[in-house]
């Protein structure tokens, strides 16, 4: 038996995503049986003290604040980028230059423009590139694709629906994070969440054809953060609060999407439901281990919404894990998707969702906008 | 005690919601103290022997096939118009002509000209009139409307999400019976179920400020029903499958609607949520006596989900029934809307939704249908 | 076409039972077509301003104190017992001397000696005989004992769970109703709602062989009721407040029952399961329109609990009501069993549950407290 | 700022609780800031090929095969035990005699006599020791102890109630593998799932003091495993298929508990309901990031089971892993516990359960089956 290749990680930020993707590089070797071996080399912050203890923590190799030096760095085989949106695209460029495979957090970019660098970038490079759309890998979530590409529920789609609400800034008080500011984020609900649903339409249905929306900012000023808020000064709040939409794909099927950040009592709520001319398929974020299966195929008099527990070994990703009716949890999705972006590239095969895919997200994004602005459907 | 004064019936209608509004004229009497004593006397329908049987069924004095009859019979007060919408007009007219109280089957009209013209009726005739949005008066929904109005969820409303869902014509082979032909039923899913969905917004958030739609029909061409249907004949198709809506409330609220006859495993599925400043309300009309309630006002680390049993004696109709628990069903909103009708007529009160409401809706079906035709926000 | 026959009714008892009783016997011929026409001639009650007023509300012909003139009247065909347990037995004894058919409420009698006496007379009698257990006539329960008829949980069961709970006494100054105290009540939560649930065992799994019961009374003085109230004077509660019980069917399936007044939250919770070699079958009276099924027959991979809507027109009694989605409630249980009683009745068939089962329902409760007294097994 | 202690692992057993448990040494570092640092020296395991690949799988520097040599390694401060039952005795015994702290998986031992073997051996030598109950650090399960003792749901209980069920050998053809012969593994659902809920019974209300019980096996024959199952040949199962069980804790309030593999659907479902004298707490496994809270301190006509997503900072363990709404799952029950392990170790505080608990957790479950033989009452 050949020795195992192995692929050296470098990972570029080290907060919230940081943490899920250290955690992700660490734990995928104990519980996959992967093609490679992986070397956690550099975690990359511009905060030395905090990236220092993010690489302690995580037994990262060397702890980095200069990004640059990991893309140079030729030991490393695979940059992981989980800085802020605005940061993207210079970051993946430069990757790519350096013959790096990529893996890149979402949204792709902060706007087409820079998606399409990215992509071209990566073209250029031919190196493997993927955008971390994580709730992909959420078992019920390819249970729901593999259903749907297997005609369980029918040859034809009617309706795609899928909320992403969370509660998080509902509070006035709350102060005026980044987050909030277009400069820094880019967009708010859209680029954050409405985008993970945008993906997982595409993903599920298909592409969109064209899309009507609605945004709004429902708190206009918020009190400034940090040593501003003792003086009590407030700023404009510049990014949108909530996104409705409805629309159309190309085969036909109908889109209602909608993000929020204003429904208190969802936490982390993503739902979808989708209908399709033999059955129906529902997922709830916040109950991740499940899907709900309703088939027109069951016998009359017996039909009803079946919650399967997606545990079994026969389902993705799950034979890795525990026995039946053993749960796993959010963080679990990134680690099936650096399994899988491993596989990849080692296998030299496609990484879905790529580059690409996260060019398409991002015009998505931007006819939802243009839409909301206009007060008229937009064509993709 | 003086005694109470008697109101006279005349039923128009004798079918689905024939036989819903008999039982609640019958019904509300053994559990209600009404103001009044009711007297069931003509029942009318255009099939002699079908509308004789209903009349012995339901303990009506009379059965009559000619409408005009009812309407000029001087010993009726009530007139009950539960025929198809085509000719809610005409019948709601000669009624307020001749005098007597209506109530009429949602919606009001095939069109906006007919509503108004039947709103001019009823207040030159200055008769009592209200539509039958039956769902307002489930229980559930009531306490809704009740806590939104007393602050409960708080001052201030950011989504309404509602939708109506149903799937009885999913198989390409049922029938084009007369409700998915546009001359008899004016519109498809938008008439029959967006508008309860669009008075439910009305009711519980406010007026529509603007609207963007998009309707579809899934299936455009099905087989002929009766004879035809041995020949194998087909016809097209003239109403809409599907209807998807965002758009704002005037209190800067978002809406997100959506009536569709297409969702597999949603029999009657009629769903809402709304999110307020201070917390949420859902309601799932296939679990018609729960209303679920989240405040931020209850105590950090306790806050979740509330499942209220909608059955206790402080609950809005239910001391009339049984003891906590004990569920109600779908006939029983019916029994709740002509008891409310009839205290509206003894005392001379405001029967909502009244005709002018009914109107509201029919100008927001018909914005929702001109978006969803010009493809860009039509404001109210 | 021959006509009907007429049967006539004498209803002795006007409280909670004597309501739902007299709609069932009202509403059942609005919706169902029965082999017979019914006549409510008597209602019957101590309290003569109270009767009165139920005979007026529901439409009897008269309203009667002396419960022993309805049994005597003989143009009565039917006697309905809605008394206290402790008068059932006199009653019964009475109209089956007198030749009626008889449908009693649950349970049949405060003891199994009176039980005994009761079969004897109707089989003396030889009178068509019924207890009210009017939850096998839920549409969803005897959806499930036809399931478990057709082998569709397998050919054999394990486990039979369930446990019927409220909440309407926990507060130790609920006063000492008649209820609570067991000259007039017989047993507590044994006799009023355990009953119930062992009669669903039966229903659908079988005879018991044996069983090992704990009892208990939580809050053993209360406040007196009424006028004693305000000497604030207490008394002793005299009767069960839970009863946990599990056991053995003589079919080798486990039994594990409980029935409580003491857990908050739970208005009249009446849950199931059962677990055969091939599924389960889930049931809760707060939801009672549903059935939930887990079939081990189902695809690998796709399986789940499923919640069967039980409105579809193949589902038990639901053809009379509505279209599939549209619910029913409680009350419709007890139209249900008089429409079986009623077809019983003109055809000379068995109504089940007979004396005969009641007889053996009150067997089971004494061996359960028995059980609970001896702290061993009884065998039955 | 002092420089942590450093405490190394031993771990013995390497199959399914001992990839649980390799995970939890691992992952605890990631995510908690311990007291000390952890070395995972060694994996012990008797198949030596795959107690090597554990060992480079999870990081541990050797794996062995003996577990004499891993008791007697002076560099080991903590042996953790999770070989089968019949092994925990000795194996824990020699631990405590070189000094060891002593994690041991549940059931603590085969039998009440080696249990009191094992908690004298760890008195003497003095050294921690707890047993593996990981449930108890379920964040909702450990919410639910803070508000028991809190008195959230009242000074009094009156139900605890809970089953553990699963579905695995249904199939009679499922063949004779250890865990279903006595010699072996003691006993069957009794040990392995019910102990379980009796240790969490213990945890959330208190000491048992009488119990009545019984026990089924359903299958009693089954074919062979391994090589004798081409032959054909079948032998008996010797241990218990299912547990039920009534009784009372020596607070007054009642029992009701119940294990079986023989509920088709059930996969790891370990389900409880509390009910106390001020509101009541449920909870589920399989979804275990929830708990549901009734209280009657809600307003009236507001009150309803509320559902708790314990994912919020202040809910116990939540603040170490991700923002509120992101789910955990079944393993980071095992890393609370090493985490809470680990602390006791270093401030040498008591870690319940300790072995003590273990060893009554092991009396209830004789008593259990004592009562189940002798068809009586068994007082603790």
């Amino acid at each position: 038996m050949p020795r195992k290749p192995t692929l050296t990680i470098g990972l570029i930020g080290h907060r919230f995503m940081g943490k899920a993707h250290s955690n992700a590089w660490l734990q995928v070797s104990h519980f996959f049986d992967l093609p490679a071996d992986l070397r956690l080399k550099t975690i990359c912050g511009r905060n030395r003290a905090a990236v220092k203890m993010a690489a302690q923590r995580f037994g990262w190799e060397t702890a980095e604040t200069d990004w640059l030096k990991v893309v140079a760095d030729p030991a490393i085989d695979i940059i992981d980028i989980c800085t802020p949106n605005d940061s993207h695209c210079e970051i993946a460029v430069a990757a790519a230059k350096a013959g790096k495979a990529i893996l890149c957090e979402k949204p792709l970019a902060i706007d087409v423009p820079e998606a399409e660098r990215m992509v071209n970038a990566v073209r250029r490079a031919r190196v493997r590139n993927m955008v971390c759309h994580n709730y992909r890998r959420i078992p019920a979530i390819a249970l729901a694709k593999q259903m749907i590409d297997g005609g369980e529920i029918g040859d034809r789609i009617f309706h795609f629906r899928s909320r992403y609400a969370q509660d998080w800034i509902v509070d006035p008080n709350f102060p005026l994070v980044w987050r909030l500011q277009s400069n820094a984020a880019g967009s708010g609900a859209l680029g954050d969440i409405f985008s993970h649903i945008a993906d997982l339409a595409r993903y599920l249905v298909g592409d969109f054809r064209e899309v009507q929306a609605t945004m709004e900012t429902f708190i206009k000023q918020r009190p400034l953060a940090g040593r501003d808020r003792r003086a009590r000064r407030s700023g404009k709040v510049t990014v949108d609060d909530a996104v409705t939409m409805v629309g159309r794909f190309h085969n036909g099927a109908l889109a209602s999407l909608e993000a929020t950040r204003f429904a208190p009592g969802r936490k982390n709520s993503l739902t979808f439901e989708i209908n399709g001319s033999s059955g129906s398929l529902c997922f709830d974020l916040e109950e991740l281990n499940r899907l709900r299966f309703y088939s027109l195929r069951d016998k009359k008099g017996r039909q009803g919404f079946r919650e399967i527990l997606v545990t079994e070994p026969s389902h993705p990703f799950m034979k890795n894990w525990w026995p039946p009716g053993h749960l796993i949890g959010y963080e679990h999705s990134f680690i099936h998707t650096v399994a899988d972006f491993v596989i990849a590239v080692v296998t030299k095969a496609k990484a879905e969702p790529t580059f690409e895919d996260g060019l398409v997200n991002q015009k998505v994004l931007a006819a939802v906008a243009a839409s909301a602005k206009l007060n008229q459907r937009v064509r993709l």
